[in-house]
C-alpha cells in the first residue's frame, strides 16, 4: 500500500522534500499544507524586490502550487494551516482560511514551518506599523507602502543579514535609512574587526548606522514612528522594519509533545526524526549540530534547509541518508562589499572556552597586475594543531569563492596545511598563483611553527607607545597618510642597516600595511638577536577600522 | 657556517624559493641566475599586455632584481646563464651576456629553468618570424610588431590556453585572427563536448577557428607568412604566433647526469630533490605525480610552481615539507566565457583504462530570480564508488568558484557525497540554495544508485530514431526552436496521461533542455513499468554543440 506523507510548510525544506519524495516514490500520497498563499518562494530574494533589482514579482515565486501538482502530482493546499498534531492517531487538524476545519491522517509527517521574525515586547511595538520581511505577502506590503506613501525615512531595527539587505534596498529607493543595532557591530557571524570594515562602508554609503543602542520604545508620530533609543536618542521614521532575528515556529511541535531543545528548536536525530518516530522536521525550526563546536545550534539558512529536505525524503523512502551538521556558511552583499563567514567565529569560541588562534590577511582578489583587483580581507580561526575552525571574509570580489574554499576544508575537518595545498584555479583575472586561501594557510603555519609571533589589534591598542618600540616598516608614502602615534619609521628595506639603533631591552612591535612586510621585518629582527618582537597581525588595514573606525 | 644556495631561473618557483629561504635563514648566501633580463615577471599576464588590458609594462615586472636585493639580500644576476653543472664539485658554470664565464660553487642548487615553447620541425619554420609567448622580451617584441607594423591578420598555431588568450588579445587589437589547431578541439584539458561550447563562442566572436588541421609548411609571403595546412588549405598572416605547447628545459640537468623521466621532465622525489641529493628542481621543468591517476605528468602551472618554491626552501632549511602531487587545476578566460578544469578528464582516463562515469549539469550561476545569472555547464568525472576524479566547467560567471570547490574535494580524495554536503555560501547574487556543485553530487548519486540511467550524446547521436523511442519532454516553446529529428514531443507534465501511447518493447530515451525534467520523466516511466528507459545526460544543451556544433 502506498504511504501518505503530510508536509507542514511549502518553502525550502518542505518543497524540496516533496519533490524528491515523488521522484523516489511515484505512488506515495503527498500533501503540502501552507498557511500562506505561496509555496517555494524566493525568501532570500525578498529585499531585492523592494528596490526593483528583482523587478518581476513572478520571479519570486520559484514554484507554484499548480506546477507542483502538474509535475509532481503533489497535493498543495495553500491557505491551510495545520493547527494541531495528534501523534497517537497519526493525524493533523487543518484549518483553512475559509474557517473550514478537518483532519488528515498520515504515515509520516514532515514539519517545515520555518522561523518567525522576533517581535520583542518593546513598549509601543503594537501601536505602530512595524513591518517584517518573511514572505511574499510581507514584501508586497512593504513595496506597496513605499510606492503609495513615498516614505522619506526608514528605520531598520537590527543589523543582521536581512536588516542590511533591507537597508541597502530601501536606500536604493531613495529612502533615508537608519539602522539601529543593539550590539557594537552589524552581522553577528562576523567578529568585530571584520564587521568594522563594513561599518565604514555602510556609513560612506549614506546610511545612518547606530550601533550599541537599542530601542526603548516606539510611538506613533506624524504618520510615522518615533523611536526612542536606550541612549535617549530619537529616530523618526516614516517606515519601520523589524529585522531583529527569528525564532523557530515550535508551537505545533511543542503542543504535540515533541522534544524541544534548549535553544528553542525542535530536536531531531541524524535522520531528521523528532522524538516521535513518525514525525520529521527540517529547516529553520530545528536545532542542528554545529559542525565545528559539536554544540546544538540554531542556524536558519536556506542551503541546509534544502539539503535536509532531500535527506528526509530519502529517509522516508527507506534510504540510509543522514544529516551531519551545519557549519553556518553565510554570505551577504552589503552595498559594494560582500561579507561572508563559515564555521566558528572568535566570539563563539571564546564563549565556549575553546582555545584558538586567529590571523588576518588582506590579499588582492586576483593578480594585482590584472585590472580590477580589489582588497580581500580574510580572518582565519584555527587551533594549535592546525585544524581550521572558521573563517570570515570581506571584500568587493571573490569573497564567496574563498569562503567556499575554506568551508570545504572545514566540512572535512581539515587543517591549515590543507588550505596551503588547495590547488585552485589560477589565471590573472581569477586569482594569484598563491591564492589568498593558500596564503592564509601559510601565515597560519608560520604562527603555529613560531616563525612569527603576532600581536593583535586589541592588545596593541591598549599598550602605551612609550613602553614598547613600535616600528612602522612601511614606505614613506604610506606613512604620510596615517600611522600609529609614537611609532618609529624604518622602511623594511632599511631595517638591516638600522639594527644598532633599536633597543634590545624593550618589546618591539613591527607593523606594515597588511602584515607581510611586518613578517619580513620580524624575521630579520629575530635572526639578529632581538628576542621580544611581535608583528601586528593584519597590519594597519586591520588595526585602523577596528581601533579608529 | 652559512650555506650557499644557487638558483637557476628567477621566475615563479625560483623567486618563491629565494624569498622563503631568506625569511627562514638570514645568513644563507642566495644567488639567483637569470638568463634573461627579468625575474619574477607576470608570465600568465603577458597576453593581456598585447591588447592593453594590462596597460602598464611595469605591472608585468612583479619583483625586480633591486627589490630582491634590498628586501631579501638576494644576489640576483640577470643576463647570466648557467651553462653547466659540475655535480661532483658542487659548482656551476655561468656565462654572462658579456661573454664572461665563471664558476660558482654551491651547497644546494635549485633548478627552476621552466619550459620552452615547442618549435616543431615544420618545413619553413626557420624562414619566418614565428613569435612565441614566454617572457617579457617576447611580448615586447609582439607588441612592438603590432604597434609598428599594424598587422591586419594573425595566425595563432595552437588552441591551448596561451593560444586562446593570444587570439583574444590580438582580436581586441583589431587584428583578424585565425587559430590553427591540429586536434578536434581547443583547450586539451577539457573533453570534446565541453570544448564544443567554446568553439561556438570563439567562432561567434569573429575568430577563424580551424580545427583538425595541422600546419604542413610555413613560407614567407608579402611581408608575412603563408601557412599551408595539412588539408591543403592556406592561411596568410601578417603575424604568426606559435603556441603549440612547451617542453621542460632539461638540457642542463641532462648534461649533469640527473635522472630524466619518460615524459622528458626532471625526476624529483617528494622533497623535490633530483637524483643528485644536493640538486633540487621545481616548476615546469619537473615531472610531478598526478594526484588522481598517480602517474607521472608534465603540468606546467604557476600555482604548483610557486608552492614547490616554498617547499624546496623549507626542505633546504631543514624542514620536513613535501609536495604531494599536482591535480592540474587550470582556468582561462576565453572572451566572455571562462573554461576551467581540475583532476582527470575522460580522455585521460580512457587512455589509462581507468573505469569512470561522467555527467553533465547546466545550472544557473546564481539564483535565477536575481538578475545576471548565466548558464554554468559542469562535467563531473567520478567512479562507481563515488570518488571524484575530475571536473570541467564552462560559463560566463562562477566557473572559477565551482572548479575550486570540486578541486578541494579531489585534493582530499573525496567523493560525490562530499560534493553534496559542501555547505557553500548562498545568497541570491552568489549561488542557489543547492549550489551547482551540490547538484552535480546529487546527479552523480542518482547515477550510482541506479535512480537514473543515462545515455550520453555520443551514443544517442549514433542511434537511429526509428529503432528507439526518443521523447522530447520540453515545453512547446523550447521544442519549436530545435529538436532531435524523429523524437516524440510529450511535455513532462503530460507524461503520466500519455503512458498508454508509449511502446513497451522499445528502448525509450527521454530528453529535456538540461537533463532535469528528463530525470523526472525517467522516474515516472520506470515506476510505471517501462524498463528500458534512459535520460539524455546534460540534455539538449550538451547534445547540440557536441553533435551539431
Amino acid at each position: 500500500m502506498s504511504k501518505k506523507v503530510l508536509i507542514v510548510g511549502g518553502v525550502a525544506g518542505g518543497a524540496s522534500a516533496a519533490a524528491r519524495l515523488r521522484r523516489l516514490d511515484e505512488e506515495a500520497e503527498i500533501i503540502i499544507f501552507e498557511r500562506g498563499e505561496h509555496i517555494s518562494y524566493a525568501n532570500c530574494g525578498l529585499p531585492y524586490y523592494v528596490s526593483g533589482v528583482i523587478n518581476d514579482r513572478e520571479a519570486l515565486l520559484v514554484s507554484k502550487p499548480e506546477a507542483m501538482r502538474n509535475r509532481f502530482r503533489i497535493d498543495v493546499r495553500i491557505f491551510s494551516e495545520v493547527t494541531r498534531i495528534f501523534p497517537e492517531e497519526k493525524a493533523v487538524e487543518v484549518q483553512e482560511s475559509t474557517g473550514k476545519v478537518y483532519r488528515e491522517s498520515y504515515d509520516q509527517l514532515i514539519l517545515s514551518p520555518g522561523a518567525a521574525p522576533l517581535r520583542p515586547p518593546i513598549a509601543g511595538i503594537n501601536d505602530i506599523d512595524a513591518l517584517v520581511v518573511r514572505n511574499v505577502t510581507d514584501i508586497d506590503q512593504i513595496k506597496r507602502f513605499i510606492d503609495e506613501q513615498q516614505p522619506k525615512t526608514a528605520a531598520v531595527v537590527g543589523g543582521g543579514f536581512i536588516g542590511l539587505e533591507m537597508a541597502e534596498n530601501l536606500h536604493a529607493r531613495g529612502v533615508d535609512t537608519t539602522i539601529i543595532e543593539m550590539s557594537d557591530q552589524v552581522m553577528a557571524p562576523l567578529d568585530f574587526e571584520m564587521a568594522a570594515i563594513l561599518h565604514e562602508h555602510i556609513f560612506n554609503k549614506g546610511i545612518n548606522l547606530i550601533l550599541e543602542d537599542g530601542v526603548k520604545s516606539f510611538a506613533k508620530k506624524d504618520n510615522g514612528t518615533l523611536i526612542t533609543l536606550q541612549s535617549g536618542g530619537e529616530v523618526q521614521a516614516d517606515l519601520t522594519i523589524l529585522a531583529i532575528g527569528v525564532k523557530p515556529e515550535i508551537k505545533l511541535a511543542k503542543e504535540a509533545g515533541l522534544t524541544i531543545g534548549e535553544l528553542g528548536g525542535i530536536k531531531v536525530n541524524e535522520r531528521l526524526q523528532t522524538s516521535d518516530p513518525n514525525i520529521y522536521a527540517v529547516g529553520d525550526v530545528i536545532e542542528v549540530k554545529h559542525l565545528v563546536t559539536g554544540q546544538a545550534a540554531l542556524l536558519p539558512l536556506a542551503g541546509p534547509a534544502n539539503k535536509q529536505g532531500r535527506i528526509v525524503a530519502d529517509v522516508i523512502a527507506g534510504r540510509d541518508s543522514r544529516y551531519k551538521g551545519t557549519q553556518g556558511t553565510a554570505i551577504a552583499k552589503v552595498f559594494d562589499l560582500v561579507a561572508a563567514s563559515t564555521g566558528a567565529n572568535e566570539k563563539m569560541l571564546k564563549k565556549l572556552g575553546i582555545p584558538h588562534e586567529v590571523l588576518f590577511t588582506h590579499s588582492n582578489s586576483h593578480a594585482g597586475y590584472y585590472p580590477g583587483a580589489t582588497r580581500l580581507s580574510i580572518k582565519l580561526v584555527f587551533d594549535k594543531n592546525g585544524r581550521v575552525l572558521g573563517a570570515q571574509a570581506v571584500g568587493a570580489q571573490g569573497v564567496d569563492k574563498r569562503i567556499d574554499d575554506i568551508a570545504g576544508v572545514i566540512r572535512n575537518k581539515g587543517t591549515i596545511y590543507d588550505l596551503q595545498e588547495l590547488e585552485l584555479a589560477y589565471a590573472p583575472p581569477f586569482s594569484s598563483a598563491k591564492d589568498p586561501v593558500n596564503m592564509a594557510g601559510y601565515v597560519a603555519e608560520n604562527i603555529i611553527n613560531g616563525d612569527v609571533r603576532m600581536i593583535h589589534w586589541q592588545e596593541l591598542s591598549k599598550l602605551k607607545a612609550k613602553d614598547i618600540c613600535i616600528i612602522d616598516v612601511r614606505d614613506e608614502e604610506e606613512r604620510r597618510a596615517k600611522f600609529i602615534p609614537g611609532s618609529l619609521h624604518i622602511p623594511v628595506n632599511d631595517l638591516r642597516s638600522k639594527l644598532s639603533e633599536l633597543p634590545k631591552d624593550k618589546e618591539i612591535v613591527v607593523y606594515c600595511e597588511i602584515g607581510l612586510r611586518g613578517y619580513v621585518a620580524y624575521r630579520i629582527l629575530t635572526q639578529h638577536g632581538f628576542t621580544q618582537v611581535r608583528n601586528l597581525c593584519g597590519g594597519w588595514v586591520t588595526y585602523y577600522p577596528a581601533v579608529f573606525g
